[in-house]
């Protein structure tokens, strides 16, 4: 699992004066065009021009816009880069190691304030729901419903997301007891069956209206 | 199931004048003494003395200080005058009303307006998420986990506030597709099995770490 905190990389020692300067530009003006254009509109280009830098300097301090995203909205890491780790292996406990590596995350007090900050943000900033929404969609739940195949693949991946966002609010933004200070374990054993049965379940007894 | 709006009562026709304006000052003394001293603490006496009205108004308009948080807060209803027709009946399919019942109220528009803005109030105010926290321990967790009779009914309730504040979340706050615009009855077909399991199912292999 990948979980490199970005922006902290920036105040490492020994790097050139200036540099994080430019970083921290590209970083505002990243944030200002996503929030103005979405994930989806918002260009590399049109970043390096807000930011007044070389759309080459992006990719060197970043890479690609999917990890230009996660540094400007703080996500504590790149779901693009956990995604393979969860799908890989047995499907009869995929729901299994995608609560473990949710509460494993959780548990990491940097994590868990990233990841708590960016749903109360989405909660309250309509500007950041849509920019998470269109890239939750590109970059999460597009690949998940492609390796899901079935025809209902999006909205298994989107139940999957109202349970996770739904732990992130009771447990740690409303702190409802004993959810917020039960051990990690009893959470991911009992959230890990919904998980299972929204990724490979049934999803009711029949598809009526859908 | 009762879903009658607080606010709007005050405005009816055919009322004395002044007494709207006494109705909205109960209104903004008890959102004021909540926030700052949280559901459990904050009291009539002290909503009143706020207001600079008698204790026996507050009786009048609202009822108890449940039905005036209620009121105060903006929720869409009062979670304690529906939990009694949820718990009633099979408890087999306690999970598939709850889900119909959560569905009902979120496909109303003003319903939805309202439970969609105290999810994003509680998500962005930390006083708003301890009122609601405390509100919801005291009239709607306690109440299920005594009906529910086991020793893990509170968390079993939390469990059940997970998914659905989640849902609330991912459907109508983040929006995403295609969750936000499918079918309710899709919607209340997927969730209520997970509703089913969290009330009265295993919640995992053992109970180790609880």
């Amino acid at each position: 699992m990948s979980t490199r905190p970005e922006r902290p990389a920036a105040r490492r020692a020994g790097r050139r004066p200036g540099t994080s300067g430019t970083r921290e530009a590209i970083l505002a003006a990243a944030g200002q065009q996503f929030a103005e254009h979405g994930y989806d509109r918002a260009s590399l280009r049109g970043i390096a021009a807000e930011a007044g830098v070389d759309q080459k300097l992006i990719a060197h301090f970043f890479g690609s816009k999917q990890q230009l995203f996660v540094a400007a909205v703080g996500l504590p890491f790149n779901p693009g880069d956990v995604l393979p780790a969860i799908l890989a292996g047995d499907p009869d406990s995929i729901g299994e190691r995608l609560a473990a590596l949710l509460v494993e995350v959780l548990e990491q007090p940097e994590l868990h304030r990233r990841l708590t900050g960016v749903v109360r943000a989405a909660a309250s900033e309509p500007e950041v729901a849509r920019m998470l929404r269109e890239f939750l969609t590109r970059e999460l739940f597009g690949p998940a419903a492609e390796f899901l195949g079935a025809e209902d693949g999006p909205f298994r991946a989107n139940l999957v997301g109202s349970q996770i966002v739904g732990l992130v609010m009771a447990r740690y933004v409303i702190a409802i007891e004993p959810l917020a200070t039960i051990s990690p374990n009893a959470v991911a054993a009992a959230v890990a069956p919904t998980l299972q049965r929204y990724l490979l379940g049934p999803l009711g007894p029949d598809d009526r209206d859908r």
